[in-house]
């Protein structure tokens, strides 16, 4: 889940927000706002590379949280201000489902309070997408490098040179 | 190095890619154009948080890469279309320096040819700023995520809940 939305500048960021999810194996992102229509966006990408990652917009963000819990995940909320990823991973990864909470323009205390785990990825300030990335990626042991994406339109066939896409 | 530039609204995702490459332990950033002053923007950063991370703007690319190669760097091109990180990475690892190119709007034939790796993070459409911290995470074995900033104005103490900086 992506809380509150700074301004129209910020729905590229919004974007690979989304993409990263699902490049990365994510079920589903919820979005409290949108400017563009970015579940458009996402529902193309499905179409042409595949598989069913799911964008929900305006449902509130505690609402989001305690049916997670309910769900039995664990929630993790990525902030620079958190406990390193390094010294966290291996009890996150244990978590049967979570559910990543990245911030906004200002992060109400409820969600430091909530999150079952708060999360640094480096105590350094830089980018809700990488730190979004590399949490998934530890998660599961990248392992969802290998992903498959099922049916889709288009795939690519990985190449030492050059762009190979196939219809399939 | 970044490649081209696509707009004015890319601005937030050349200040996103510059934050992770000093933040995931790079020493410069190459930028072809900016429209911001991205580099007063990063200057800050290292100021309040540590480090001599570098941004260099203009120079073109064909000759940061010429210039890279004489140094001895391995060139690593980020591309959906290329190889899995997954079966280069030891091999990647193993250079004593390398220089990783992130593609803008339209990244010129020469690149894929000039460079020793096109690497893919994953075969799927998402961000070049999770590219990038997957690719510098992976290189360094995850090492980068206990780098010590050095000298810095502020420094942030991980906490479980709530923001703990301290002046230093």
């Amino acid at each position: 889940m992506r809380l509150g939305q700074r301004y129209v500048r910020d729905d590229r960021t919004l974007t690979h927000l989304c993409l990263v999810s699902r490049a990365f194996g994510a079920e589903a992102i919820y979005l409290e706002e949108v400017e563009k229509d970015i579940p458009a966006t996402v529902r193309e990408v499905n179409e042409t590379w595949g598989g069913r990652f799911d964008v929900v917009v305006g449902e509130p963000a505690k609402k989001v949280m305690t049916k997670a819990k309910e769900e039995g995940r664990k929630i993790v909320h990525l902030t620079m201000y958190g406990l390193p990823l390094q010294e966290k991973v291996d009890e996150i990864r244990s978590a049967d489902r979570i559910l990543v909470v990245v911030g906004g323009p200002k992060v109400p205390g409820y969600v430091y309070h909530s999150a079952d785990y708060n999360i640094a990825v480096t105590s350094q300030p830089h980018s809700e997408i990488a730190a979004l990335a590399i949490l998934l990626h530890e998660v599961q042991s990248g392992e969802e490098l290998k992903r498959n994406f099922g049916k889709s339109r288009l795939r690519i066939v990985p190449s030492a040179r050059g762009k190979r896409v196939v219809e399939s």
